[in-house]
């Protein structure tokens, strides 16, 4: 009877688990730890024996819950969060990552481990733990302060860069090996493929699930919303990316619809079911006596993370401007590791390439870490004073020269406004450019199916190469069209605000047509350029090229206002959904 | 890649079941057969081809969704409702059930099926759908009147005829054969095994669940629930009996706490999710030719379910004594087959006792009772008026009699509160006595291994009896005191209301007292009886006997006080429970 074996598993890690997590909860302890703790207690490492029957089926349900969890986090990310997150949490996050990865290779290289034990080991150690911080920071009532908000941006970056990491390593790992433009190949397309699925489903999702909505029922909504996460997920892993990308970035696009409540309601229960089963395989994979042989790393690695995010946090805030307690606070805070780490542990176990101690060493690190947490933030204001007190009197007033001179250059007023006009019209002319790229991406590499099926119509090959460079061109002229004409404001823009009359003197009307009409004809340059490289999968024999862009300049001439309509009403859809959205965020 | 492969699975399961739910919901149908019919076309029976890889994991997850719904339907049920529902509902839940499956049982014979295909078709049958009716009713706009009040007092009793049915129909199936002592045992096993864990139960789980309420968490409620649910679904199934039943069970017990409405949100989205995986894992193993073959059963059955319960319910609420129009309302309402019913064919197809058309059939069945369902309810009213108008004068005014009787002889005034106070008192005893059944029969259960713990101690066989006898015994005596002393209390309540001084003239006080001392001493001895009958078991031989016995009548006299204190708490206790339990029903 398979069934029930799988309901005493089930039964078994539930009620070991929900007994152990009360204790936890008694003893001020995150869940996570609890879970862990009661896989190891269930697991065949210790006694009494092993009490989980079927392994295999209890891991595809962990699969699950790594999914949940990505997906929840993606929820509770939000592109508008991601826009309003200021330099610092880019500074900090930046910082962070790469000297953690740095130095988590390091340390493996150190215990003489292997490059793919040292490589995981850094992504491991790179990521902090949202949970853990929310978590600590209500315990000691500190959410609303201003380190928290910094901390909380320096999260969603993380979050950002460790996708990426997944996405890079699960490359890495296939390949076995390293190379810088394999890496920069690999996050270029990623980034495409990131802003493509972005860009198209919140144009598509939102306006799904609002119409699912209608219908009042929770059921069509959650089996809804479970079908397009398993659907995307499974479209991103035929891409060969990583399920748990495809399970954030729906939930980013599911986070910019108006049922995101709704949805976050209906799925917590449920991500809580199996990210409790995921945690507890966690454990049931350690054998406690690892935890012994390896004291030495472990105790060595969590001095790393905690002096390495202390350091590498606390300096991008302090470079970002913010003051000493301040920054203290910021790398403090951070200065753990958690379910991100076991995320990207899990991945390198399931494809075959970290070994076996890697997970009990990691959790190990986290348990200590996240121990340490509340009684570091409480420590960083009496460090911060401490320093401040101790460090010789020119460092300290080389650091506070830094940051006057940081307030000095940051932009005011009319400058701050056409800072973040020119940002924003930057930001729209990258996005209609990826998307450019994305729909030449898309057809090059569909283009076998297309030919094949156009051969029913047309035999010969040359005019498929054709039609289908055609095609790509057609559907691109839209966005083409419209970043044409975005670097024409901002041209225009630039000309007015930043060529000052009283600098140019008489040369202002010349300066500015100059500025005015040079900017569009480079970046019109630019845009073919960007074109020819492009079409060099796709493109068709010389003389029907000619015939090809011939008919594109037709159609552009003929339907310029109309791709002007279609591609600002796609415009508005789309900030109609990021800018409605009462989410709650 | 095993994981993907799931994935896979699931995200096709949920895009297309979502995508019939939204087609089914537009048409009006219930999301359960959008569910089913998203099952045939992911099916391996319709093109394009079979769209799961993986089905032995998807069936056991459609298990788990089994569990859910049971569990839910538990939540939902409420011991104080089955107490307030009237005889309507218990009459007419009676008929339809006993009728019902005699009628499918008839129909299996009258197609030449085998017996146990036969006896599922009728406890398939039996079952109306909770779902199907809250929907109808709910897009009539009838929830509120009359008649649905007592729709839902029969589907209440169906639950609970149900679970038994289930029960026994798994013990038919493993020894093959139905002989009348043996279905009476596994009955009265059952209820002794209900009562007590109700009992037990309701003693322990809210108290458990209001503790860890306090740690307002939803993720460690929601643990403790699953956990609590799966191990006592895994101990019912130790005990031999259906899992279905242990969900159940759980469930009820839980829809005592004060926490009921928590536990309902977070189990929503969890069954909803898995509820949709049982459906469409029904569907998969339809084959839609089966349908198509099977043609002539589905028609005859879909006609005997229509009918035969509108006879037997509306029968049944016309016997209880509610005019006709109201009557025919019950009837048509309870017309069609549901979830209950699947429930009890994937039993049938789990057990391997029933054939593989018996699925088909009764999909097609539910589907056709499921559609005519709110066009019956809406005939229901002309139908009446006609049948009023057209049947003989004589019977009518047998009828309107018969309903004049009935009213005449209900209980009034203090002869109710009379009534009400007996039934009370009544319910207590068999409450107690049921529990003293329950230790003698648990104690002798365990006889063997507690016998060879014993072993260790003592040497003597013969005194290992004694001592569990005697365990059995004082554990038994609180409740054998309170089971004597609410009768000796239903004795004198008897005397002084019962026996009327102008009725019993001048021997009044003496057939007072006649009768308040003869049913403690009847009571008295049918209790020694009924240990005399549960002790056969573990009953050491004659000497020890007696010595136990003496024992006993000691303790008796000392701790006579301290057992009705106990007792006292822990009915308050339960009392408490069932009585400020503010879960909004």
């Amino acid at each position: 009877m398979h069934a029930i074996d799988f309901i005493q598993d089930l039964a078994v890690i539930m009620l070991i688990a929900g007994f152990v997590t009360i204790l936890c909860h008694r003893f001020k302890q995150p869940v996570v730890l609890g879970y862990i703790i009661a896989g190891v207690i269930i697991g065949p490492h210790t006694p009494p024996f092993a009490l989980v029957h079927d392994e295999e089926t209890i891991k595809t349900l962990a699969e699950l819950g790594v999914i949940f969890l990505m997906f929840c986090l993606g929820l509770e990310f939000s592109l508008r969060k991601l826009f309003q997150v200021g330099a610092t949490a880019f500074i900090a996050a930046f910082l962070e990552i790469t000297l953690m990865i740095w130095a988590g290779f390091e340390i493996g290289r150190l215990f003489d481990w292997n490059t793919m034990d040292s490589l995981f080991l850094g992504a491991i150690l790179a990521m902090s733990s949202t949970t853990i911080i929310i978590k600590v920071l209500g315990d000691l009532k500190m959410k609303n302060e201003r380190f928290a908000q910094l901390i909380f941006g320096v999260l969603i970056i993380e979050d950002i860069l460790g996708i990426g990491i997944i996405a890079l390593f699960s490359g890495i790992a296939v390949s076995g090996t390293v190379e810088a433009d394999q890496v920069f190949s690999t996050v270029g397309k990623l980034s495409l493929f990131m802003v493509v699925a972005l860009v198209v489903g919140i144009l598509l999702v939102p306006r799904l699930l609002a119409y699912v909505a209608k219908f009042e029922s929770n059921e069509m909504l959650l089996v809804t919303v479970l079908g397009l996460c398993f659907g995307f997920c499974l479209l991103v892993v035929k891409l060969e990316y990583s399920m748990i990308l495809g399970a954030f970035l729906i939930g980013a696009i599911m986070a910019e619809s108006r049922q995101l409540i709704q949805i976050e309601r209906l799925m917590e229960p449920v991500r809580d079911m199996f990210s409790a089963i995921f945690f507890v395989a966690i454990g049931l994979t350690i054998d406690p006596r690892v935890l012994v042989d390896y004291a030495a790393p472990i105790l060595v690695i969590t001095l790393v993370v905690v002096a390495g995010k202390l350091v590498s946090c606390g300096a991008g805030a302090f470079i970002a401007g913010n003051d000493g307690r301040t920054s203290m606070r910021v790398g403090m805070g951070l200065s753990q590791i958690g379910e991100f780490s076991f995320i990207i542990a899990a991945l390198g176990m399931s494809l075959g390439v970290t070994s076996d101690f890697l997970y009990p060493v990691v959790v190990g690190v986290s348990a200590i870490t996240t121990l340490l947490t509340p009684y570091l933030i409480r420590s960083a204001d009496p460090l911060a004073l401490y320093l401040g007190r101790s460090l010789p009197s020119p460092m300290v007033r080389v650091f506070s020269l830094y940051g006057e001179w940081l307030r000095s250059i940051k932009p005011r007023g009319d400058k701050a406004i056409l800072a973040g006009m020119i940002r924003r019209i930057l930001l729209q002319v990258g996005v209609n450019l990826t998307l450019v790229i994305g729909i030449f991406f898309g057809l090059a590499f569909f283009a076998g199916q297309i030919g094949q099926w156009l051969a029913q119509f047309v035999e010969q090959e040359a005019l498929h190469k054709a039609l289908i460079w055609g095609a790509a061109l057609l559907l691109s002229l839209p966005f083409l069209i419209a970043a044409y004409r975005k670097l024409k404001a901002l041209a225009m823009l630039l000309a007015e605000m930043g060529v000052k009359a009283d600098s140019a003197g008489r040369h202002t009307a010349r300066v500015r047509r100059v500025i005015s009409e040079l900017i569009p004809l480079l970046s019109l340059g630019g845009m073919m350029l960007l074109l020819a490289a492009l079409s060099s999968s796709i493109l068709p024999p010389g003389e029907l090229l000619v015939v090809v862009a011939l008919i594109a300049a037709l159609v552009i001439a003929v339907f310029w206002r109309w791709f002007i309509r279609v591609h600002s009403r796609m415009q508005v859809a789309l900030l109609e959904t990021l800018e409605h959205n009462n989410g709650g965020h």
